[in-house]
């Protein structure tokens, strides 16, 4: 109903790194037939920022004026997939999970960055270490921050993802599908 | 509010096939009272669609004007019902569970088309493979699917499913129910 | 946005009686403030329906016309509250339950009829049976209704009921409470 | 759609003291961009009444006219951050969970009032004991609430809970957010 957007990270402030995470709902476009059909897939965006001092966060303010070049380096997100989401959202408290990601796949740049995300579990189960390493071989840079995430914020976070994985995927705007072509039903 | 009609699959896509899910909500119909009853019941709607070539999916787009015959044994749909959910949806990581449907029941055609879906756990727990088989005596055909899901695409799919349930049942539209007749309250 | 009422029970048909079940929201009443508050409190409807031949279900249509005192004694309602709801979906395969009503609760009628509603475990955890006994004091009546309950059914009936609490609490209507009086903050 | 404003706590009323809970939505204030950034938490209000007779509780309506100095230590609020519901709502049958809040942190009467709220396992897993101290030094007071909460009245909170969190995190608002600054994809 209304046009307004939002912006409302869940975000974890820790020592070295803050991680913040969002969904990033799916775009759709419009059939020939009139029906609309996913353009654009939708995902959980996690995004993890330096700190450059005590509880205080680089979110490149001013250094975008400043040093453009920087802050590209500054930031990094990593898009979780409704089946990524699914991974997390199944894990027990002793497991781990890992997600590669190559944003220049099926581009000029294939193979150039190489993402990771690892989500382990901490010593007596108390939570989960969420890491995101990037190895970029055109800018030759290897970045890697780490991010403790608790028992409760990690309970926040399967809530979330959980409450938005239909939208993620599309279904909060369920309705009926189109006829089965000539298939046969039931 | 709106009357888009929207087109969002979550799709498996596996070596020999692709399993594509999406609900397919009730229809209501008026009674006398001004009341709305469900019509025809909700389901969610399990697609499989063979592979034919590496990662390409035959979904009938061409062939339904050339061979519209064969477009018929290509798709096969398997519409699970409320309490089928609720079987996948409770279903632990050992579990098997195996449903049955005739689409002909109760017309000239009953008993000639036979359909099984069987949901059985991988080696390990590492997943389940999701199959269907469909006897046709009225085409002699004998098709069988099977597509491995993955323990993440599984909590896709149960979270989908819990996601979808109230809706496929109509709660969604969830409203005072008429008065409760004559029978005695609380 | 829309004015119409829907009727979409979820309904367990078996041997002996069906049950069907579906959400009553509550009402809301507007204070002096501005604010609504729950007038009638929510609750989740469970109808029991003897049968009274192979697979057909009496729910009084005719009978309403015909034998109107008939019909006071064929339907019987039992509403769970919230927390009863509550004990429901926390109820393990082996749990029971057992939640008892009072209609005429302090009215004139207090004391004469009691409801009893009984979920207990099927042997080797393959469902649950749920039992109503209504003993009537005024009409000199004790029925008793048994349903057999699958695990699927039993799974759709947590998964609804789950979906429904929050709306039959009225948190559905969720926005921001009146401001907390004079009491301390945080 | 609607403006009005709904009052719909979840009341659990025991022999010493009531508690109540509702959740407080965020308010979103306009950024330059023209998105809605989150401006003041969300949160789950708990909030504890002590009774004045048998199932009588004191909210103070009278009594804020004649004695508003005494009312000011009837009512006590704790206000559940987000990850504090994640706590909550992962909490199994014998954990236990404390958290600490400091109503004037920042101000000019930091560390004088300090809230303690706990949750510890009933024995034989029947429930908690949901208990609030409030020590407060300018005051000079030290009040204790505790609620014992059976378990299904805490799987009513943590159902009610889980349902509410999105909201109170603003994701029931959820929208593409603004593209990732100059940020890599994927």
């Amino acid at each position: 109903p209304t046009k307004d957007r939002f912006f409302a990270p869940y975000a974890i402030y820790k020592g070295k790194a803050s991680l913040s995470v969002q969904p990033v709902l799916p775009t759709f476009a419009k059939l020939d037939s009139g029906y609309l059909k996913v353009a654009r897939r939708g995902s959980m965006m996690l995004t993890f920022v330096p700190a450059i001092g005590e509880r205080k966060y680089d979110y490149g303010k001013k250094q975008e004026r400043l040093f453009s070049f920087v802050l590209i380096t500054i930031l990094q997100n990593f898009a979780l997939s409704a089946t990524e989401i699914g991974s997390l959202i199944s894990m027990g408290p002793n497991d781990s999970s890992e997600f590669f990601h190559d944003p220049g796949k099926l581009s000029s740049t294939d193979g150039q960055v190489r993402k990771s995300l690892s989500i382990k579990p901490l010593a007596n189960s108390s939570g989960y270490f969420i890491g995101l390493t990037v190895v970029n071989n055109i800018l030759k840079t290897n970045e890697r921050f780490s991010v403790p995430v608790t028992t409760a914020e990690f309970a926040v976070l399967k809530a979330a993802c959980s409450f938005a994985l239909p939208h993620i995927m599309g279904w909060n705007k369920l309705t009926n599908p189109p006829a089965a072509g000539s298939a046969v039903g039931s």
